[in-house]
């Protein structure tokens, strides 16, 4: 069994060896940088991980978690730009460094990359992997989607939101646990668990950003608190307390999300509403609720537990990032 | 044996299958309607006809023909927000009816769909018919990133142009033959052959297109005459005069290049410069270069004459549109 730190070590490695130096360089170089700012590679760790767990070949698997990594990537280059977001990682995104057309095509490039990469898997397991992540990245589409759409919505429910952040964030996480886990010729019921303990994970990851953009620790979370607030994201808290809000607070609500002029005293008093809402209490409750199921998944996958200590501690890591 | 007017028929078809019918409408709409739109269907027709003459089963190729079709469309749906394209084939391009973000997203989505309809060649193709189909669509990517970069650069040399119309347009009918070919177990020389007649096919049609933009009739031709004079566009017809044009006529070339005020005048003065440099009919010399080229190719391959009449009947037709 190997370690999530040795994991992500030969990920650095093998993420290295991808050659971007390549012509045109207005196409390639983008994609050189988005790859070189880092993040914590959870995704691809998680198709070396479910690999690992039953015993699978992590050379063969490779190639995989690399297309994923690729992936999640082509993902936030197009989303950045649809966002309009300047900043990424802590640097210029790439439709900020170079323009729109570069980010756009580049992107599309990344996309191609990555089906090269998972064209490299054991032909036995070629056409299994290729469903599975076409699905899982037209779903991810979808989430975006409605993302996009939710944004110019009045109002949206929380089941709608939770679908979103399921298409959106934790397919792509129950995904790579899929595809490692097949590829070491997992038993089925492991995988669907494996999978499902990805969704769960996926949207308890969501619900805590959501609720550390309100009572995170700057310094720690490494972006701006208050951030959603005032751009007005329909995040959980936001849903869930315009959803609790009797018609005075709703109309204070209400007041604070046509403010934009004095960022300090929006974040102030939407955190203030939140507080009386008890909004926090109620998306930590929603948080715990999909933890603990994401725990019985795992629970339910017929190894022994030693076999499965990795992925429970970075379940929990990644939980208890009280930043 | 089947008919090109066969197989348009048979495709039309196995168009209308797929369902766009999706949520969210806002992705999937999009997709509905560029494709949709119709075009003469040359791609996937071109992985039929050469499925049909080594003796293949269309419907197993019919796959890759729509993932072919998916792609290519896609590729406008993005070129065109690159190009900022207000009309495609008579009617509003998607980012000009939705925006742009749509038209990104649904682009990607497409990218995505066509992978998910190539899946579905027959599982012993599946590995190659990958690769061929990612390494062209990278080299789409590239000749589009040297389309854009070429607009920005003072001079650009005829080898140049070719490689760029190569990667952009060429590769996509030679990748649409191998694959047809290729799924009915063709010979590999075969394969070569007819891979190398879809890129001199496609260099020949391209220099055509830059032609008739000058010397086309535009009843016939589809588009006003003059758009790319109009816009400066760096064809064979633009990089050739200023290739040949002496310091005076070079000139007079950049003082039109330099004029938006008169559009007519515009044309005008600079068809009479390509009819004074003979632009025209060097034009038409590099057509046939290629076409005579596609013509030996295709006379190589190891089938009886009777086999290859439908695609030498189809490159004939593509040459030989004097819109």
């Amino acid at each position: 069994m190997k370690t999530f730190a040795e994991i992500q070590a030969f990920l650095t490695g093998e993420l290295e060896k991808l050659d971007w130096n390549r012509q045109p360089v207005g196409l390639y170089e983008p994609i050189g940088y988005i790859l070189a700012l880092g993040g914590k590679r959870i995704r691809p760790a998680l198709v070396l991980l479910a690999n690992d767990m039953f015993g699978g070949n992590l050379k063969e698997a490779a190639p995989a978690a690399l297309a994923l990594e690729v992936f999640h990537n082509f993902t936030l280059l197009h989303d950045d730009i649809m966002d309009k977001a300047p900043i990424r990682r802590g640097k210029p995104t790439v439709h900020m460094k170079w323009n729109d057309n570069t980010a756009i095509l580049s992107g599309d490039t990344m996309l191609i990359e990555a089906y090269k990469l998972l064209a490299q898997v054991p032909e036995r397991h070629l056409k299994a992997t290729l469903d599975i992540f076409s699905k899982t990245a037209c779903e991810i589409c979808e989430g975006q989607q409605y993302d996009m759409e939710f944004e110019k919505r009045q109002t949206v429910s929380v089941p709608e939101y939770m679908e979103m952040i399921r298409l959106k964030t934790a397919v792509l996480l129950g995904m790579a646990l899929q595809v490692g886990a097949g590829l070491a010729d997992a038993p089925k019921a492991d995988i669907e668990e494996l999978y499902q303990f990805g969704i769960n994970i996926g949207l308890a990851f969501q619900l805590k950003d959501d609720y550390l953009d309100v009572y995170g620790n700057e310094k720690t979370f490494g972006k701006a608190i208050g951030g959603d607030i005032l751009c007005n994201k329909k995040t959980y808290m936001l849903i869930s307390a315009l959803n609790d809000a009797g018609p005075e607070t709703r109309k204070e609500l209400e007041y604070w999300l046509n403010n934009t002029t004095d960022d300090k005293a929006k974040i102030s008093a939407v955190t203030g509403i939140y507080n009386m809402l008890q909004t926090g209490g109620k998306c930590e409750e929603a948080m715990d609720f999909y933890f603990q199921k994401a725990v019985a998944n795992l629970n339910r996958i017929s190894l022994i537990e030693d076999k499965k200590q990795e992925l429970r501690a970075l379940a929990q890591r990644l939980m208890l990032r009280n930043e």
